[in-house]
């Protein structure tokens, strides 16, 4: 069975609680139980992670090289860490990148990501559905 | 049933036969087949349009009001077209903003959309594989 | 009797059903209507064209050689279409630019206007009259 | 009888002096004459107010507050000052801005208006018609 | 005693006036009055100018010499008069910068402030209150 | 008792041995300490709360919620930390920004700020009295 | 025999009637004669194209796969269309791209060119002599 | 006699009492006795004109109309009058500007002047001689 | 016999050597000799110049007085020299601009150039062959 | 014996797994082993330190007063962290900067670092071997 | 007596010859001689130097150290030389930057000068007699 | 032995004379010496060259394809030379570059090397020890 690790960053922890038109109302650990239910019926295995540092963002990176997909919304670092896209670059796993909100509607500082030069896909604006769209299409990206 | 109308802009008349290492193989006669077979399954009504116009895009832009959703890849015309974005504005059904390559790999003129700000959701960079995806992620839009 | 053509870019033809609160309620016929009657009382006579392509709208700037006077609202080709200015330049008659919006309260990219500096006058923001107060203007530019 | 606040800004009062190929040859005194004889006709009281300092015109534009339109050609203090965008803002009445030349045809610096987007209408390049189209375009925002 | 010059500029006379919901409800002789009763509290002296002029307010900086602080509010000013900091930096006492509403969530032409750099102290967005503020911050620059 | 939340970031840690005649003399602990008094007269709980990790602010951010004000000093995360942005803007509380030293007259990249579009007061360059001027600061924020 | 695609963009219709000093006084019709001549000299088959329409000049550049040349002046599109860049592109035959006036003496938006990366040669600002050294300039290409 | 206008403005009534490092030691007055002296040995009547208002200065300007040419230190108004620029470019008299210190050596804000483009000549950085060397270059646009 | 001046900027006097598929396999003199072959053809005698230094190109067109053209390839002066601009504005005669390589695929540094706005004529990009391109296209020019 | 303290930011633990046509093929193990040889030849004694977490990289800057000399190569933090930045201030020992691969020959965004100008001198490039460069380059400070 | 060294940069030996309405219609003989008599009067010795080459006028400057002051008009180079301006640097003698033409009137790349930071008086657009207007000003330098 | 070029730009022929805090004291003759010392040591030839003039150290780079190693320090030239980046890109051999001072504590403009994308390795900062220090980094370039 393939394995994907998802990952989300700062501040995803509170999805629920946060302004709840932008964000909708599942908390994460309703988020996690969907995709877990998804993730059986199409046969993957998952591992959720979430984090508001940077640092430990990146230690779970480096350590999902024998993960098969790797899913990540890294919340505000999309937009500003270096240091995450390093460690993404070095993964050699196909990378889906997520966002919740439509970021294209916000400020202008969510307009530029620096994870998805990286991505074989990005799923954008969906509200929380993201996460079950992006696991549902890594079949298309097994079949390639 | 619920009606989706998918427009393509310039050039993906020539998918299959363009560049195949970023638009793969299939044609945009494969594509269609491709989204019926899908769109039968998902119990919903689908018209397929191209044109290399943006005159034409409009009109038909304009003649989807009594659609349920717009599955859109306007091709080039998504970086330069302020029409189009007026013309989708006006509709008031939900919009999908779809593209085949990853748009943010390549020249940096491509990575402004003008659809993007008017999108219930985007998809991008599974290859051709998007549609599939697009038509796939309305019924998420359904049940929001 | 001096002959008038006036020239209405895309999305113009849904005039009356678009976001109500920006371009008031009156259809492009009902405009039409109104231009007309005010032309019979000032005594010019009136050609109205609308179109949502870029080309056909270029055809008819070129087809204005034999008119008086030229009024266009190019809608959003206003903001980006170099080919406009190009076809506008060569023709030697006075030029009235106007926009029902106040195009300066809107979206940034609605701030730079391709038209502005060939027309002869502009008239911004007074709703659908703009058209009225322009054939009326044109007596100030006979009499100069 | 409905009452009309006119302001013009510096160097407008050397008008027909300055420049008659972008000004014309009317002072601002034949200016003023022309527009009470308008008002006459449309039945509107008019006052005009000239100064070259921004303070004084400030001081005027609050002192407005009893009138039922404004309308401003602030000269070049129309593209550098904040306090009258400040002032104008405070005023509740319709505000019309005028310019006398396209200054869209002219230095960079004059494309840049911080009175228009407080406007409720705004009308360019006409030459000294300006006032008279103004004057007469209240009537449209009455009827609105 | 010592003693304070507080200067406000453009616009500022119409406190209360104005915007409520961002300036709040007291006119600037309400602001006044509060300024004298803290002072009194404290034992300071305090006059208080107020003047929609930046010439004006320039000669009440120059003559600011004998006073043994300033607190400005320049309005407007505060984002575009160079002349106003050439006559700061020649005052050789502490100055503090106030301003009403937070500058910050407002227009971006109010982002840059020419007098900060010059300013001992800044209090930004408490509303009216942040002349008593101000007057209070004082006693901290003496014991410093 | 109301309750307050003080938050400093990166390098504060060492006020006091870090460039003299920028922070001053006072330590972190001094501080503290003189915070501890002031609230006490004015009646107020406080947690005084450093680090030099982005994850941990922001960790110590959601964790305020049951309090009644923040007061953050995020050093020069300011300027660059869209993570802490956003946990801040979904804390419903009111926050006052302060700086110690005036951050326009140094470096262009601390011109800049995050979190003062969030912040219901800013304190900015009276040395470390900020902190106490930005507790007594709240009973104006409360008789608001 | 060779054949080569000459394609002609907007407002290239009115050569000769347009801004002479510029463009010369030649027609389009002229222009044609010329080239037919000199390519039965070099032997080679032509075919002229001219539209004002986008849309209708990526429809040619797709029909020209079996050319082996393209000579393409896109006037005022080669400035801004990205759908024609993405049409030419696709082509796998040589490009030469041609302006009769030398664009680097006119308005700055003329100063970048989609096109120019993608052509084998640039022939810019000879008069409408371009269109014959464009033809000449083919021999060269071959003999490569 | 020819006949000079001497306009300073704001700020410049201070000089000597103002950074003596910069402006040097001479107060105003100082200037204006060495200008008379010189003035008469070259046989010029000299007129001097002070003020901190931009509407004072602009009216001085309008009011030079009979004077043989304009020497101007315009001040931090030389930087952002815009105002100014209109006011002088009516003024059909040889315009010489003058900067007692040199403003390229300072902040960035004092490299652009709008007085710049419309001088017959530039004199900057010569501390207080400026105005002598003004005088006498006079002598040099009589002969040219 | 009309007489043509070819000069060839810094380090074209290596062309051969240097990266191949760039600038193709002749050396300068090849392509001396090819003009010299060219010339004679057309009845024109030519002097070819090349230099790595600016000041002896500039001394190069100042002696080029008696010349009926210039041909000039500056290399990459074409991107920063304004001395060479200056030289070559001075001068009477039509220039002719050439680039072995399409300058527009490369460096963006290397997309502006000082001369094209001076040029008669501007020829990019079909390797070696420039050179006799432009001397076959003197012949437009006398035509003219 | 001197101490150095030598500071490696996030993803250089995985120096020798990644892209090893830019890094090299050494591990970060074996370059610590090779600077401590270096180390005992020219009498230093060396703390090897990394890690992924900014806070837990500005904790050992804090931490490194009592050493002679800091060596860092912060990764892609060298591009964006103020927080770095300041810690390395505060700090009164030389800094040596040390990049393996060219940073300027790759993204945009590895062209500015916040250190350099901290630094007492940079070594860029040489792959692995700037730690045994940056180790004897110390030998030229201290003899300064 | 005290030594001047006057150096002219590229373009100026063909003073006269050059665009007349800009440059006047005096050669740099005539100008050369005007010089010397005019520091004749004046008690000054004068050394007159031109060179279109950048590494001719660095080596002049580098050799002007016994001299007491530097007049210097670059010309173009003015405008790209970093190489003069630290040769400039390294000069402890007073330096006066010339330039015959308005260079605020021309071109936007003649807008800044490298020269102008390190100039004790900068004298331009007074035609030819700039460099008179040089030497006199050196008095009062020397009585400064 | 292997043969090493080292290159200096403008004005280092005055190291030693020139600001010495941020140059040092020694000459480029003792820095000449110094080399040739380190050489011997490490069995190197050595030919040092220094010149003003861009086009003669562009001679002398193209003259150093047989040697095994260049040592190049700009100078200026650096920051502005396209012609010096075109020549070091046509050499095949190992280029270090090489600056004395740290350039980045400096003017902007001395932030931008061309030469630095084209370099093996960069040694920045260190005084005038970066010759021997560069000297020594060849033996890391060998080993690779």
């Amino acid at each position: 069975m393939k394995k994907v690790c998802i990952i989300n960053g700062p501040n995803l922890n509170l999805l629920g609680n946060r302004e709840n038109q932008i964000y909708g109302t599942k908390s994460i650990q309703d988020i996690e139980k969907d995709c877990l239910n998804i993730a059986k019926q199409v046969k993957l295995e998952i591992i959720f992670f979430q984090s508001n540092s940077e640092g430990e963002i990146i230690n779970q990176i480096q350590q999902s090289t024998n993960f098969d997909f790797l899913i990540i919304n890294a919340g505000a670092l999309t937009h500003t860490s270096l240091a995450i896209y390093d460690a993404l670059k070095m993964l050699k796993i196909p990378i889906i990148e997520v966002h919740i909100s439509n970021i294209y509607k916000r400020e202008d500082f969510r307009k530029n990501s620096f994870i998805s030069p990286l991505a074989s896909g990005i799923i954008v604006g969906f509200g929380t559905s993201v996460y079950e769209l992006a696991i549902k299409s890594l079949l298309y990206l097994e079949t390639k």
